[in-house]
């Protein structure tokens, strides 16, 4: 039936990929699996379809989900990123394995918003079954790693920890709603949002203060001192102790030149705990790595566990590569004998060559003018 | 948020695949897609979603196909398969290319019905641009081939032709709606179905013999002497001939051995109009391999052009082989002292060794324990 409009048209968000660019997006991956995989994590792949249930409660953006129902009448979701659909296989079908679990995933996910890409491919860690500190460092070093291992110059890790903002909220005895619309613009570091939310809050100046320099705490080892002096809000010294064992541990991996401390991050996802990070490449204006620590996700799939882990956005990356011309075959075989073009075809290949067939009668000058438009090397006439 | 009853479950029809099982699955994709590329086919990617006005005209079993809106009010589908929304992509960004066109994909496709699977992995091709029988032989070949790359045994091929079927109709002036009905429970292998259908048809007495004895004629190069005398319709004459040039070059190919001529065969999506094709291994019972002519599909993306191609449901196949036990890293490293573990996991990544870090402190009998658990090769305490 003739496509009209819409039926000739890719859906807004989504993309194609040409071999040239399919070739630059898995060569990528395969290099980040591949250190994965030298770091002892095993892939895992989930499915596409969730249930609502399994992936909404912890997933803010609700207005971003696609959903839609199966046949059976219940609703179901893209995943939108794969760190709870990893949580409830490991809670499942793995919960008898050796803790902790080392996994990693290359995955697309979706989210039904405005931005340029509604589809985009992940790749990620969850190391999942440690609290210790040198379990976030692990995570942290290994996708500041991965950033090298591409050949990626000039990347920048930020690196701070939701108990700070979580602590200095528990000082105040905060509404819950207020303190979800200050950490909503503080994640978005929407500074006007942050400026008028916290003027309004009737918190104390002291605490308002603080809330308004949390955005521009940034820098080495040295601003963690300081925000001990601001409160003896155990949270917060908890969270400065714990950073500063995995700003110490950054630098036993090598990688601590690449990671500065942010006390302004405050992830989007509501399942974060702890350290959170985040990486930077030079002209793109939003984060090629988001990550952290998530101590609570898994007791919600009855399977308590500490948990962190991170996911690198491939698609956003890939602008970065320049898109190679794609070969072609080694050899087109044309002729006007099919019978001959198939054996001369057949013996070929079985010597590993990449052949193309001719399928209509060619002559040499067409030939010649294929070969070249198709990138392949060599023509044989038979 | 705690889970309960769907919150902790995979939606039906969807699965997790662990380390080892997904491991079987990239591998068998890699081999046939190897394959592919040494004959000449290039690999594209299309989008998960597509709009419902680009898929659903020529996929006829609507009510398995997945619908939903996006924020625009559109309805969007997952993708059912990727033969239209390739021709997609040939029409708008590809169509300046070189015809023939080989293209390839590995992809899940999603069907939202009462069969146990609803997202598949689906790897094929197609094969733009050409009209000849020698086009028809090349990519059921590559599908044989495929099969046995995969060092599997037994697998069976049949080969049919939609004008066979298309042909007696049209002699019979038949109403459209009760030749759907009857391509329906023919392409179903529903011989009850058949049955009733054809004795209610009203049709001569004649084509109703020859349409209930369609589903059991089978065999070789045989069978289409006696066809050609059912009827002097041209399409059925041309079927006829086209089925017997492709059953020959599949005979130059090497792999006319494994094909039989079936004319019992309908596809079941509505844009085949030539040869079509199935591939069966035993102990599955339905085909792993669906393929065929579509040659009008293009015409109604704005670009005419003649073309085949063929999928593997590689979900389907995975049953067949066995499952491996992954293996872990090369070497645990464990001990006290985490900055002298960091140091020895970073010497030993750099010689490319695997290594997994202990995380916390971990005695001899432990970190043997779990290595073995893990299988781990090796274990070092520093």
């Amino acid at each position: 039936m003739l496509r009209t409009n819409l039926g000739l048209r890719i859906p807004k968000g989504m993309r194609d990929l040409l071999p040239e660019e399919i070739s630059v997006q898995e060569g990528l991956e395969e290099r980040i699996l591949e250190l994965f995989k030298q770091w002892s994590y095993q892939k895992v792949l989930t499915p596409t379809l969730e249930y609502s249930a399994c992936v909404q409660p912890d997933v803010e953006q609700e207005d971003s989900l696609y959903k839609f129902f199966d046949r059976e009448g219940h609703i179901l979701t893209l995943r939108p990123e794969l760190t709870i659909p990893i949580a409830r296989l490991v809670s499942t079908r793995m919960r008898g394995g050796e803790f902790p679990l080392r996994l990693c995933y290359g995955a697309d996910v979706y989210r039904n918003s405005n931005v340029r890409h509604r589809e985009f491919r992940q790749v990620g860690v969850e190391l999942v079954g440690s609290d210790q500190e040198l379990a976030d460092a692990e995570v942290i070093a290994l996708a500041v790693e991965a950033m090298a291992g591409l050949g990626l110059k000039n990347y920048q890790f930020n690196l701070g920890h939701m108990g700070i903002f979580a602590g200095l909220m528990l000082e105040t005895g905060i509404e819950k709603e207020l303190q979800a619309k200050l950490e909503e613009v503080l994640a978005r570091k929407d500074m006007v949002g942050v400026e008028s939310c916290v003027r309004q809050s009737g918190l104390p100046e002291r605490v308002q203060e603080l809330l308004l320099r949390l955005p521009h705490f940034r820098g080495g080892e040295e601003i963690l001192d300081e925000v001990l002096g601001w409160s003896e809000q155990p949270a917060i010294q908890h969270a400065v102790e714990s950073l500063r064992k995995i700003y110490q541990y950054l630098e036993d991996f090598g990688v601590q030149a690449n990671v500065s401390l942010d006390l302004g991050i405050l992830r989007g996802f509501s399942y974060y705990t702890g350290a959170v990070f985040e990486g930077y490449v030079p002209g793109i204006g939003f984060p090629v790595v988001e990550g952290g620590r998530y101590d609570d996700l898994y007791a919600d799939f009855g399977v308590p566990q500490p948990a962190t882990g991170f996911a690198i956005h491939l698609g956003n990356l890939l602008e970065q590569f320049p898109i190679p011309v794609v070969e072609g075959a080694d050899i087109l075989v044309y002729g006007s004998d099919a019978k001959e073009i198939i054996r001369r075809c057949r013996e070929l290949r079985a010597q590993g060559k990449r052949v193309e067939m001719s399928l209509g009668v060619l002559g040499d000058e067409k030939a010649k003018s294929m070969a070249l438009q198709k990138s392949i090397k060599e023509i044989l006439r038979v």
